[in-house]
Formats: structure tokens, sequence, C-alpha cells
């Protein structure tokens, strides 16, 4: 596969410009492309004028923490909005999910699981598409379970694996199953994890990130409705995890890492744990706290994006 | 398996009252059960005080649509509020879903994709259990694509198949793989088909619901970010998916029936077909026409409720 090239060649993913191509020709043959998860249109919206001067996509799992993200950024980046006006939700009449463009920055929420993860991330790389976005890069900012790391802990994944240990994304198309390497971009593993400063109050590490298709069962928990496993089976297959360098576990990494890959767009998974399944699988944490904590993996992205955005202005 | 016994004997899954047994010995030992996504806990919410009345729950994916559907059911079933009062998300501070009760009544949200809604079976069973509900009944009141079946049509599923064409629901649990038949209750299909009156401007048939992992590629659409199949390869697929009598495809219906019917719960998949897959991949549909057609199964699911509770009142 030719991966995204960010130097203006031309590659399967990237025009000289560095717009995307899509790995799809039937996109362009299409009078009208409805991102009906959006709702929004090729026809209806003028995607250019709206989406054009976007860099960065972040997004996390609820609309409440990408609207708060939203928020952050927006300080941090010093974008004032006009007096009389505020954020608004730029995908409200879905009802499905809550995007925030704040500059450069949007911020849409993808809820639980691989498949919902994958119908955003189709429907916002044909906007970025659409949009004649040049070289975005994508942002996961999540929240997981950590295994053996203190709570609070931010995990960057440098790669990312299923619940048997497979480093794809299995999907079925047509009757046939068809497998994704879910590879992320090692630099800015590394850039990201730099950013962390000595006075902060939690970890950054690098990381192996699993991703489950069930909350319950799936993460090994005993807790479900349903549980026919023993805690010692949940002991073996977390020791087996942390045999095979698994750091963390959450639901949508597979699909988050093989998607943009696939689609050659520079791509960063950045979780914060919540609990030590180590310790436990209740999340037992107040709310208060554990919204503290999911403030942790934002404060990195928000350096990342700042860095850019200035050496952008300095060139 | 020994499935849910509606009338008074001792099951795996009922007590002889009819409120829940858990598969899963773990819960009743558990000093604190929190109900992570819903924001609920046995220790600081009174769940039976608060849900021990529930005899249906009904779910479907957006929170829009189940605020709607609470409204709905409370002026069907004439369930007056106190002056001054309105209908409030009973797990706002999850941020995670959005749910609603009315009387007898809990409308909830399930998102998009069996992961999502996974999570929610087993917290709502759990709930459930903690509350003492007696013989509740699950319904999904969900959107789909048809084959071959004119839009706004009702499809009643009395079967649930995957993208591959199995009947069961496959999950990985501590490195294994187990899978759970995805079955439905036969009479519930046939009570709620029987309700369509013959002025109804939409048709209502069962159906075999497949349930895909994917809305684009996995539901061989050609109009995703990727397509490395071809029309032919897609209509090749949507033939074969009619001669093995597959009527319509959505995201939940696996896990929804192997869930329910391992918790030995009575429960109905009712879709509202919004295109029909023959015919091309995209939702063209003005929003307000699809927002009708999904009152379709809202009000077929709303005389089976009324139907139960004048039969009870009767009694």
């Amino acid at each position: 596969m030719n991966c995204a090239n960010q130097n203006g060649e031309v590659s399967e993913t990237r025009n000289p410009d560095g717009t995307l191509r899509l790995r799809n020709p039937n996109i362009e043959n299409l009078k009208e492309d409805i991102l009906y998860h959006l709702a929004l249109s090729t026809v209806s919206h003028d995607l250019v004028k709206m989406f054009g001067d976007v860099k960065f996509v972040c997004m996390g799992g609820t609309a409440k923490r990408m609207e708060h993200l939203a928020q952050y950024l927006q300080s941090e980046i010093n974008y004032e909005l006009p007096i009389g006006t505020s954020l608004c939700d730029l995908t409200e009449k879905s009802h499905r999910f809550a995007m925030y463009k704040v500059g450069p920055i949007l911020c849409v929420n993808h809820g639980m699981g691989v498949p919902s993860i994958g119908i955003l991330l189709h429907e916002i790389t044909k906007l970025m598409y659409h949009a004649k976005v040049k070289n975005p890069i994508f942002f996961r900012i999540g929240t997981c379970g950590g295994i053996g790391l203190k709570e609070g802990t931010v995990i960057v994944a440098k790669s990312v694996v299923d619940e048997m240990g497979n480093t794809f994304h299995t999907q079925k198309i047509c009757g046939k199953v068809v497998q994704r390497p879910a590879k992320l971009d090692q630099q800015l593993v590394k850039e990201l994890t730099s950013l962390r400063k000595s006075d902060d109050t939690f970890n950054v590490v690098e990381g192996v990130t699993m991703c489950a298709d069930d909350f319950y069962e799936g993460q090994g928990r005993t807790d479900g409705a349903f549980c026919d496993h023993t805690e010692e089976d949940k002991v073996n297959y977390l020791n087996e995890l942390v045999k095979r360098g698994v750091t963390n576990i959450e639901m949508e990494a597979t699909a988050f890492a093989a998607l943009t890959h696939y689609a050659g767009i520079k791509a960063a998974l950045i979780n914060v744990a919540l609990v030590n399944r180590l310790n436990g699988d209740q999340v037992t944490t107040p709310k208060e706290t554990l919204l503290e904590w999911q403030n942790h993996p934002q404060i990195l992205v928000g350096r990342y994006i700042k860095k850019v955005l200035r050496s952008e202005t300095l060139v």
C-alpha cells in the first residue's frame, strides 16, 4: 500500500497540494453525496467554505466531552468568536453525532465501539475530501481501562491489537473477510509523548492499546449481566495481555488506526486510564475526578496543535 | 439452555415471582454495583423505588427519538405528569445514553452498533434485576435499510442473521470465541404484526433481519470513503441475501436477540426501512419524511403496550 505522503508527491491517497484522494472512485461521480449521519451534503452545504480550513480533527466518545474540548481548544489557541455568538453543534440535525468547529479544529464525538466510529470515519474522511482539506491530522482522545497503570495516566498508542492479539481490523465485506493493518504514525507518537511537562500531575506513556467489542465480557470483566468465566480466567487473560505488552483496553482502536492508515491520514490515539484493571473491574472513582482525568489527553493534544500552528505562523 | 418462563416456575433466568435471576453469581455479592454508562448505582440510588414498576423497555438508536417516543407513549397511555413537571433524562450524568420513564415504560437510546447496544443490554438487564422488575419485555425500535421493501415498511424480525448468515452472536471472551443463539419470541412477533390496522398508511411484515458491523462496506454500499468492491459484487451480495430470505439490514440485531434470549427476557425487534437497498445506497429522502416513517414502529409498539396494560386492568 502506498501511504500518505506529506511532501507534496502524488500517492494513492494524496494529491500534490495535500488534499485527499479517496480509495473509492464512485464518490467523484455522485451528483450529491449525503453524509447521512452528519446531516451534511455536497448539494445542501458549501463544504469547502465551511470546512476548507480544517487542519485537525479530534474525536472522542461523548458529545459533552467534545463540546468541552472545543471550548478548551478555543481558549488555548486564542480563537475569538464574534460578540453575541457561541459554538454550536454543526451536525445537530443528524441526531447521531455532535460536531464543533474552532477555526482549524473540528471536535466530533464517535459514540461507543468500532461500528459507531467506523461510520464517523467514513463520513469525516469524505468530508475532508469534499472540503479539500490539506493534510489533516486525526486524533482520538478517549477513555480506557489501564493494565498496571496508575489511574489518570495518558497512553499514546504506538500500536493496536484486537481481543485476539491481531494487529489488524477485520471487516466482512460482501460476504468476504477483509483484514486491514491497524497502524499509527510513529513520529506523531514521539512528538506527543515529548510534550509532557515535568510539572504535569499525570504520567504519559507509549503503549499497546487493545480494542474490545464489549465493555463487560469482552474485556474479561466479571460484573456484567452475564459471566460464564471465572475470576481466575479473567486474571489469566489480563496476565496474558500484560505478557503481550498490552497497556490499556478501549473499544475503537483497531478501526481508528486501520481506517485512518488506509485513508493515508496521519493519526494518533491518546487514551486516559480511568481504572487499573489489575485492581478491579468497576469504575468507582467520583465523576468529578473522572472528568478531571479526561482533561489529561486534551492538554497534550492542545500543546501539539499550538506547536504546529505556531510553526506555521513562523514559516 | 433453560429459557424464561412466564408461568411462575423457577428457571435459570427467572424467580417464581417473575423477577430476574442473573447468569452471573458475582453480582449479588457486590457491595455496590455501579451501572457506569447509566450513571446509576445500587448505593447512590433506590433502584427498586425508581424502576420497580417497569414492564416495558423500549430501545432505539438516538436520544432524540427516545425522547419523542416517551412523549408519544405518555400520550397513548394517558400518563399524566404533575403540573409544572416534564420528562427528564434519567441518565443525563452519564453523558453516554439518554433514558426517559413514563410509568411502566422505559425509553432508552443505545447508540449505533453491537458494542454500544451490548453495553446497554448488560446494564439495563442488571437494572431490571436490581429493581426487582417482573417479566419485563424489551423492544428495539429501529431504522434499517430494506431489501425489496417499500420505504416506510415496518419489519418485525422473526429471525436474525449476521453478515455471514450465522444465526448467532459471536463474542470473544478471555481469548475464546463464544457463540450465543440470536433468537426472538415468536408469539410476540405474531402479536405485533397482528396489530396493523387496515387503514394504516404503512405495511407490516415478518422478516429476517441482518446485523452488520458497518454502515458502508459492511452493508455492501459503494459510497463509503473506501470501496474495494464493485457494483456487481454489491448486487450479487444483495441478491444472495434475498435468496437467504433477508428482508432488512441494521446494526444491532444479533446482540439484541442473543443477549435478551440468554437473559430469558421476552424481546422484539421492530425496524422501519428508510431506503430500499435494491434501488440505491444513499438515504435521499427528506428528514421530515424520515422522521414520519420512524413513527411507524412506535405506533405498533404503542398498541401492544396499551393492549397489555388494558388486559391487566381487566384481570
